[in-house]
């Protein structure tokens, strides 16, 4: 099997999640098989190991999963982005705007360091609001957009699209 | 350095966060270190490698940080415990104090399996409130509690003696 098919063999489909209508993919199930886990890993570690990452950033709280782990098979810092109020130091905010309203995500000001190349991580790409809002917060600093990756892309919501601005360098391991 | 004094050599006090008079534990800085971060998670896989953990719980969100890569070294299964609505699957809960009103946790209800041993993991053990919480959720699945594990103990808060109905072997890796 390929990577994108182990993916898609343990995520679980969820209907009616977070609402009516949606049908939600959740990725718990491939956190509660280790075998399959560090198959991800590894690939992740191989499909970045060239690619002069300095930094990834991983975004609250999915993103943390694999972004932390595979920053540690790096060797490279791992930063924390974080709903508003999380964050305890100084720090830069960005807001977005959701289906409803706005939200606000927040990244300590000294963890990325001007031209520093970030790989920003999270588990799904949907219509690409917070990874762009992600950007943003690094662009403040003065980093470098190395790239995007997700475990999960939507690709019907075109999240993509919003984040070219930022980089052409966008990976989902599995697509739907 | 013992791990002791590697964690505390990096982990920044911040004053009156989340309010005044509080000095904040702010462990940010471990992960933008990727030699002290591989340091702490060989000494974890060290300490619970022949413990027979059958499965490691992480509350969100910081305890999902070095819980997932602990358990993927282990080779055992990682199960989130996260705030209420989060989780997508049919999931129980528990409600638990805190200092001014109540909070919520979950797991999705097929995670842990009866009989099963669990090594409770988050961040930082003050009060011993979520920690207790979480013991809670894994004894409703028919779990045992293995251990609990933490980066950071606060002592003077005095969290052990909450935890100590559910299992004797608590350990932090730093205490203050």
């Amino acid at each position: 099997m390929t990577v994108e098919e182990t993916l898609k063999s343990v995520i679980r489909d969820v209907p009616d999640f977070p609402k009516p209508g949606i049908i939600f993919k959740d990725i718990t199930p491939i956190m509660l098989n280790p075998k399959v886990s560090e198959e991800i890993l590894d690939h992740l570690v191989e499909l970045y190991k060239d690619q002069h990452i300095d930094i990834i950033a991983g975004i609250e709280s999915r993103g943390f999963l694999f972004g932390f782990p595979l920053a540690i098979r790096l060797g490279v810092p791992f930063v924390l982005i974080r709903k508003k109020g999380k964050l305890p130091y100084n720090k830069i905010s960005h807001d977005y705007e959701l289906e409803y309203g706005t939200s606000t995500i927040e990244m300590h000001v000294d963890a990325v360091k001007p031209g520093q190349r970030v790989l920003i991580h999270d588990d799904l790409l949907a219509t690409g609001g917070s990874a762009a809002a992600a950007a943003h917060l690094i662009r403040k600093c003065g980093g470098e957009i190395a790239g995007f990756n997700f475990l999960v892309g939507l690709d019907f919501l075109e999240g993509k699209t919003k984040l070219k601005e930022f980089s052409n360098n966008i990976i989902n391991l599995a697509t739907y």
